[in-house]
């Protein structure tokens, strides 16, 4: 029963601050962390150190560890784990708590193009939404404002009870919008202090507004840039026009034989390792209403553009896809310029599922455009990223705790669902620290993450902050 | 006898002063009249001040026209027309000597890449080039170096004789480098003025270093910017990739239709007014013995891109191309970013020969791509230029004689050759002025117009004045 009640304390207390908690997030969310870009290196610099801040202000033992690139936050709360009479790195005490790792970042995409949004992007608003108030800015959703939902949980259970129900560490990344490229050796160095029993990873999204969700099946990614090159210099059409080679005719037709007519990816092999769905799973899809015309619809769309057998569902869920994500070459300025470009580039991703190797997937697409080049053509490939899919444990303790926790919250119980986008941790959390990761997220398909006037209902981040509060009791039980 | 000797006298005068021909295109090289960038506008004012300075000078009744933009220079030269006993405004007197228009431009096109350049574009030097001496600058070549061989000439002629073999009218343009926004007015203005027996053009090239050449056939243009928009904004292509529509791949796919695999243009229609060269015409190519392999190594090609049975002098001759000029759609800066883009653009130009008409090739390619729309996908255009193709006469008497003049000069027949590119001007005479052009001019391809590190050799200057010096001469005869 004491437990129950601090519970409700709890709860009570994240009602009774939530405007506070509003603020702090609005404090985060006007710093401009993009990690993609290097002029704002001393940004996501300051973001790490303001959490930091944060964190330590309500009783974490946290710190600011430098990378190769952006700094990690890390924390560990303490007092939860003297009191449990056990060492800060030891998972659990005498009543053998679990000890949690909380993974979230920092950093946020690029604003642009910024004359697409209504209101600054580093200047937070409270607006009015279909949903209530919504906070916009950058990050305000991906995953600023995912993270702060855990760490204002954390500072209500603090700020009612003296301390945690369970041991947590967190880990604060600063690189997760452009590949994480300093993960994979900071996991390494730091694995005692970082494997913990579950990791819980806050940045998916909700099933709908009114139904939770966790997130079991995550597509990996493959993302490349291709420029082709053809003249020495960049040519008069009016000279040239007919005999030299244009390598933006080159590198569309490259692209516009990537698919077929029916969605279907034309790399040889790119099918291979994809496996079916079990009859059972699809089921369970099926059971879930989804609304494909209405999915579509909110984004401007009427019909689906992949693979054309299959349901909407699948093609996000447990289809792979292929998108070019940027296109530039030549003149792209006002008016006309006569030229025939020296070059030309694409920005080209893949999103896997099943077995489908990251590896064997770009040597396929490399190959697949060398074999569309013609004469005079030169092509060079850069790879940004380059993850599995993951298909995480469905049958946890810690799996159906969280949805118990979740149920309470929502008053329904929580979807088993895949997402579409990768979360390149949850595989590194598995094959480095030999950790299993909860995927519970409070985002919105319309929260328009990585595009202008990004949001996250203040709803969201209110049910956000209690169900952490809730998961945390539970794993506790 | 006489006229012989007048002439005779005339290219001594040329040469005896060649050093001091330099020095003035040095003086008007200096002048940094860059016309599609206002913040050069007094330049542009200050080299048609120089311009009418020079043609005044030399005894020409010269003034500074202004325009809704960049001003023009007129000129006329008065002398002729009263020795011969007509007034200016009269084509020829009682010897019926031919009254000629004389056209160049003495705006520039900017100099960036400005690094690209060894010495200041607007400083010009004299350097050691594979043809001896060349003067390099921007404007050097096009059309400045050009411009000046006719002003030159002319000065020589006044020097020895006190006058011109012909009736001799100037129109210099301010605004060629910028699509002559101006010229349809002015020309509909000062009809009277300048609609004159026959126009000499010097603004094109030699057939080789040696080998001089009369363009009778310029290619057309249409410059169509086309946009293809799918959904309302921005998308993640995690959570979206698959069933969104992707407005780079759709537009990607539209411009790889637009060729067959031999080069062809795809779009209905578009050979129906393509005129097969008569082949007298092509047995004259053929004698040029033009190295299509030097032409393409020369850009680091080496293998023709265009339409397979067709030869390169075809190709850019007598051939309508189309090229992609430009691209943009989706993240272009550093690194990742998994976005589906809401649109895409590309700019799209079409040379065209014979008869094509640019508003039927216009509508022709707008409907293609419209044809090549999937669902929820809109598309948008802008025309930037619509304008036919030009064939001049090959049997008038001004081209006979001014073959004659530079095959005295270079002892050598002139080539009649096509040319890629447009000069629109051509055109405008023909069609407002009822006036057909001598296009003459001495630049070389290798002169980088255009480009960094514009250069016009000494040898193409001192061949220019003295062949125009030939051509007045013989026009008189």
């Amino acid at each position: 029963m004491a437990e129950v009640s601090h519970l409700e304390a709890v709860l009570g207390q994240v009602e009774d601050h939530l405007e506070l908690s509003i603020a702090r997030l609005s404090e985060l969310l006007r710093i401009e962390s993009i990690s993609t870009d290097p002029a704002y290196r001393s940004e996501c610099r300051r973001a790490a150190d303001w959490l930091s801040t944060e964190l330590t202000g309500i009783g974490f033992d946290a710190s600011v560890r430098p990378t190769e690139g952006h700094p990690m936050v890390v924390a560990h709360w303490a007092k939860a784990a003297n009191e449990n009479g056990g060492a800060v790195a030891d998972a659990g005490g005498p009543r053998n708590l679990p000890h949690v790792l909380f993974y979230g970042h920092y950093d946020v995409q690029p604003p642009d193009p910024l004359e697409l949004w209504k209101t600054p992007p580093f200047e937070p608003q409270l607006l009015d939404g279909p949903q209530g108030k919504m906070i916009v800015a950058r990050g305000a959703s991906d995953d600023k404002g995912q993270l702060m939902t855990f760490i204002e949980a954390c500072r209500a259970w603090i700020a009612v009870t003296g301390g945690l129900p369970v041991n947590v560490s967190v880990l604060l990344e600063g690189e997760e919008e452009c590949g994480s490229p300093s993960l994979d050796a900071f996991l390494a160095e730091n694995t005692e202090e970082l494997a913990r029993d579950v990791a819980l990873v806050c940045d998916t999204s909700m099933w709908d507004p009114e139904t939770p969700a966790i997130t079991t099946m995550l597509r990996g990614m493959v993302y490349e840039e291709v420029t082709v090159k053809a003249a020495s210099r960049d040519l008069h059409s009016g000279h040239y026009g007919g005999p030299a080679r244009n390598p933006i005719r080159v590198l569309s037709r490259a692209l516009a034989a990537l698919h077929d007519e029916t969605g279907h990816v034309m790399i040889p092999g790119f099918y291979d390792d994809v496996p079916e769905m079990p009859d059972e799973v699809k089921q369970q899809w099926k059971s879930l209403g989804f609304d494909a015309i209405g999915f579509l619809s909110a984004i401007g769309l009427s019909v689906p553009a992949g693979e054309t057998e299959r349901s909407v569902l699948e093609q996000i869920w447990s289809r792979p896809s292929c998108d070019v994500n940027g296109i530039i070459g030549g003149y792209t300025g006002e008016g006309a310029k006569t030229v025939i470009p020296a070059e030309a580039t694409a920005k080209v991703s893949f999103r896997l599922v099943g077995d489908q190797n990251p590896e064997k997937i770009t040597e396929s697409f490399r190959a697949f455009i060398r074999d569309r080049l013609p004469a005079d053509c030169e092509v060079s490939f850069k790879s940004f990223a380059g993850n599995a899919a993951i298909a995480l444990s469905t049958d946890s303790p810690y799996l159906e705790r969280a949805q118990a926790a979740l149920a309470d919250e929502f008053g329904r119980p929580a979807a088993l669902i895949g997402a579409g986008g990768s979360i390149p941790v949850v595989g590194d959390f598995k094959r480095k620290l030999g950790m299993e990761s909860l995927l519970i997220g409070f985002a919105l398909d319309e929260d328009q993450i990585h595009s202008p006037n990004e949001k996250y209902n203040v709803k969201s981040f209110r049910h956000g902050i209690r169900s952490w509060a809730r998961v945390l009791d539970r794993l506790a039980a």
